[in-house]
């Protein structure tokens, strides 16, 4: 298979976003790194994209020059990644979109409901990949969580109760820090806080390992650090489709968890434990059965979950190895689409348009639910 | 100090209930076992309180018999152990409390709100104690937890975060096992189930740890395996007193869970997590600091922890060493009440019938909340 | 069943052995605490005894005259227990023995290798029971995996791997505290420190479970803190009779290990692992397949770990509970001895006199091994 | 910083070696792959590196064509990765490095002692950087105990123990297999197995953490499974050089454990603990105060430490990012050494074939002791 080329958009000088981005893309030698637009500021966007090995003539000084200059190139780029403020998000990927690039976008997909409504009507009608950054679902054992959930081996899902809680918001004297005050300020916030930021992991990752999708909420905000304008810790019951009760737990205030990524899927037959601070393993529990501790890499699990392994069990693997795993699908996609073919949901994965707007649905109506007295709302 | 004399009702042979309260009444030293009715049956309940080591004449044959029957003893019972079916806690509690008794009943203290009423007048009346059977709070770092929190070590407390979810009703085919189908039959159990059962526990922590009162909630209940009239999993979202934000998840169908009773607490200045089924230990994290490991018997833990131990740190304590401090403590509160003394709360600790009955009112009001759409409800 | 009379020597007052002693041998209804000589200052002793509700006449003032006193009793007592400085073991185990009683006796049994070969003699000639403390064998999991290994469930056992490490004498400023300078003072402690306070309960713990014994061992011994002339700590590397590759590592410096007892089982068909700070859990790994938890009271366990438990599944039980299942294992050989019974150890165990000799056998070889370069050295 | 010139020798299709290396190398984008004799088939070593996108001039048949090729290049590699079978290691090593290259080597370095001190001395003669791949050392948590340890943090260091037990060589009806049955074969494997594949690094890791070499040591080896002719369990007890006491547990037999890397480092004034299979936790203890739980990416770590962290705390690093740091190391090296600069010891780290050359010379001595009664030896 010959190399794909990728851009990146956002992502500077000092960004951590940016680095991962370009650690995870190039892991596995699917994609070469040939353009950008890394700053909003355009010498610099050009200069730290020439220090970074690009090309000067691909060292772009703004999203809308890179735009130009790829798409009549012949070498262009497969695809690009948008990692730029939340704000810009749609803007960006629209466009992009509509000149025939496959988009990966940083989460949140858009600021409305609407918007994304639009992303996922272009991405279409052009055919192309619009994938969104939900990393947490490249982790090995959450893909082998998603096979044991989907090929029923736990029976009928009963209960999922997942949690994204962490505790780096927690000193009242970081009011004033920029990196933490801007997330509670509703003008450049929007509408949510830590429920967008982190909840929003959890609850995509249930609909990841089901399939299923959430139909209706009730939530319960608060702000526990005086002062703060958006929930710094939420509640979040819900219902999914096929009648899956769900509960998630979000907060910014945990103080001493480091992460607190959870998820514990509950069936008729077996339940399963995972999280993120302990990647490599999966608790496995089979009805009326000893607790079970399967391991990455270990010869009986399924196939898409050692595909998604490089190192041998035992062997830690961490965030960049599982955020690599969402590029190696969408190399995979890509080259299906390059051949015309459609791409296979039962062999390639990764979260989507459809997934972002899933996700833009719920902290709307859970917003809602909030104010009302965390009255059950429905999600369109 | 004279040791006192106590007696049981209810906990006939084979029962579990009754060894708990006779190796806990016992373990330290304060109570000499002198009499009981123990059975339902008559002629059973004698023959196992003879088998005990019961005198003939205290080997009563029912709870009316052995109330008569110790009421002019001048060696009477100091202390009665109410352990029988829920539906008869009112009457015998408050039988024996108008006549001068000092009371111990399981959980829960009564079938109704104003039931509890009454029996937090009556002992307040009559001078008497009675205790409620919240076991947990017995354990040394649950009672560390407390100083702390009451002490201002973690500051204002902001949120509260408690589960008791564990997974031993989670095979459908157990529909027909008497000793779970009761627990889902409205008739048997009332109008709640795991929520009475299990939650209700953990949400007596939450307000032994902080000493504050639950003030309103909202309940989520779901009854996910099918054919159940009650649920077997809840969500309880609360606000206290001082407005600490609390959560409770409460299941008895989280398949893999053993026990799963946990609590954190999240302060301004520093947050706690314990969790039952490893009761030695307390996650002690600082603001801005490392999390500490606090362990049972460390010389830095407060007074009433390292009174509450009897093995060296290392050692293992369990349930019943947990369960054998209430008794401990009611013993102490006996001792000061044969002196005219008042009870000094600062130092003796125990759940009473105030606790009892705030539970009962938290229950029903879930109830009703749950019904309609997770209304915000008052506790009265 | 006739509860059985029970007496202790030494555990004075503020001592945690006799608080251990009393709270074991009473936690299950088989012992009635009649009996004492509870310190080596006669007035002390008689005083202590009858305040923990002895009568005047059997709190005795020195375990000669308890002697006397109980041997023409018709009530006499059933079973002794020793827990007086570890010098005078042999002198009252073989005095009480010699007398037709039977002797519960802390570890270690005697001083000598000599001594203990005697009191083995005594007790098979008077057949009486005397039975030596090692308590942690009494844990209903460790009791699980002596099943699982007797069983053959683990096929051959190739290995064990033990360690009883704790931290509690890791600072250098306790050169002169009384509670920790005596045991490493050869004069008070003999000729070794740690190996004979702890190492030697993870030895006979990996006995217990093979029913095999030590047949050679090489020991390296270190004093980590300077000025000592004991060892604080010790690595033996041994084989077993049947070929079974053992090693043990024993400190009291290990800083920031609480207590420190675990042990692993490797054979070639499966392995365990267990630790005394988590006891309830056994962690069972059949070969090519997953770990499994095997929790306490888990119906699929062996009938005599579940004999063991008390209080249901994930709820915890600790040290005291453990305990308490070798007076249990004691009163059940009592009440076959007093029929006349051979004992059937297939049905109750408990820690021997030939065990506490085999521990003796084993530190006198150690002490030598370690002096002579790690030379290997055979256990008579 | 011009990015440098990387070459692989060795790490044919399908081997997980050659993966590891190629992520590792140029995960922070130091090194560009532009080089390599990827197998020992001249045709099949051309077409994968094609395939791996080297330039077909570049894509060598040999590693003797790869000398050639590259010494007179203008743009020739700064820097060669030696990852072909262990006898071939020394030959092209130093073929390498009397040319100039700078070399990283796989473990072990050579066969022998001798050949290693031959290694170190061309080293040092031709002033060329020669690291050997103990890529456990790279991880940010066993950086920050280094730097605790030689800062003094701990005090005197008076005991190291560390393991590195895994259970993946247990079944033996993988006597035939051939990935396992080279290693118990003395003609391929020399003579230790277990000791130099896995002991080693746990040994090195102790060097690294403390800066002291081992001065002598007494080994006891076992074959647990029938008819292997080498070890497949060993215990090492050593002494360094300042007198820290040290034990070794390393094992293929210990089913159950997935890799089983920890060390724990006892000094006079606190400890450490650290386990690969959790890597982003280290946990200290300070003399009578709780454990602490110190979380990769915490400000307070030391500098070397957060320098090696690529996301933010909480987030997993796992083995490929440790395995980078040593890259990033080599890196910063080259750069000085093309400076002209001495290479600042304080500031970069990796390992080196001194390092490469104790490891050797501590498997001969273990392996002359185990066939010697486990007698001392010293380490020349």
């Amino acid at each position: 298979m010959k190399k794909l080329n990728w851009g990146l958009i956002g992502g500077g000088e000092g960004s951590q976003i940016g680095l991962t981005h370009r650690v995870a893309s190039t892991h596995d030698n699917y994609f070469n790194f040939v353009a950008g637009a890394l700053d909003i500021d355009t010498e610099k966007a050009k200069k730290y994209g020439v220090n970074l090995g690009l090309a000067e003539d691909r060292a772009y000084g703004s999203w809308q020059e890179m735009l130009e200059g790829e798409k009549n190139r012949p070498d262009k780029i497969d695809l690009v990644t948008i990692a730029t403020p939340n704000s810009t998000h749609f803007e960006i990927t629209k466009a992009f979109l509509e000149n025939g690039f496959h988009v990966m976008c940083e989460k949140p997909l858009t600021m409305t409901s609407e918007e994304a409504r639009q992303i996922v009507e272009i991405s279409q009608k052009t055919k192309t990949i619009c994938a969104v950054n939900y990393g947490y679902t490249g982790y090995p054992m959450v893909i082998q969580a998603r096979h044991m959930v989907q090929s029923g081996q736990l029976g009928k899902i009963r209960l999922i109760v997942s949690e994204f809680a962490h505790g780096h918001h927690s000193d009242a004297a970081d009011m004033d820090n920029p990196r933490i005050r801007w997330r509670y300020d509703p003008k450049l916030a929007g509408n949510s806080s830590i429920l967008t930021d982190c909840g929003i992991h959890a609850l995509n990752m249930a609909t990841f390992v089901t399939g299923q999708k959430i139909q209706k909420l009730s939530a319960d905000f608060a702000s526990c650090v005086e002062g703060r304008k958006l929930e710094d810790d939420a509640m979040i019951n819900y219902r999914m489709d096929n009648g899956i009760v769900g509960r998630l737990w979000t907060s910014a205030v945990a103080l001493g968890n480091q992460h607190g990524l959870t998820i514990k899927i509950f069936g008729e037959n077996g339940s399963l434990k995972w999280s993120q601070e302990q990647p490599n393993q999966l608790y496995y529990t089979p009805l009326n059965q000893p607790t079970q501790i399967l391991e990455r890499g270990m010869p009986s699990l399924c196939e898409q979950s050692l595909n998604a392994s490089r190192v041998t069990a035992g062997h830690t693997e961490g965030f960049l190895d599982a955020f690599a795993n969402l590029y190696m699908q969408i190399a995979k996609a890509i080259y299906q689409n390059n051949k015309g073919e459609k791409i296979d949901n039962n062999k390639i994965w990764f979260p989507t348009a459809t997934d972002g707007k899933h996700s833009i649905d719920i902290v709307e109506q859970a917003v809602k639910s909030a104010k009302n007295g965390s009255k059950w709302l429905d999600i369109i």
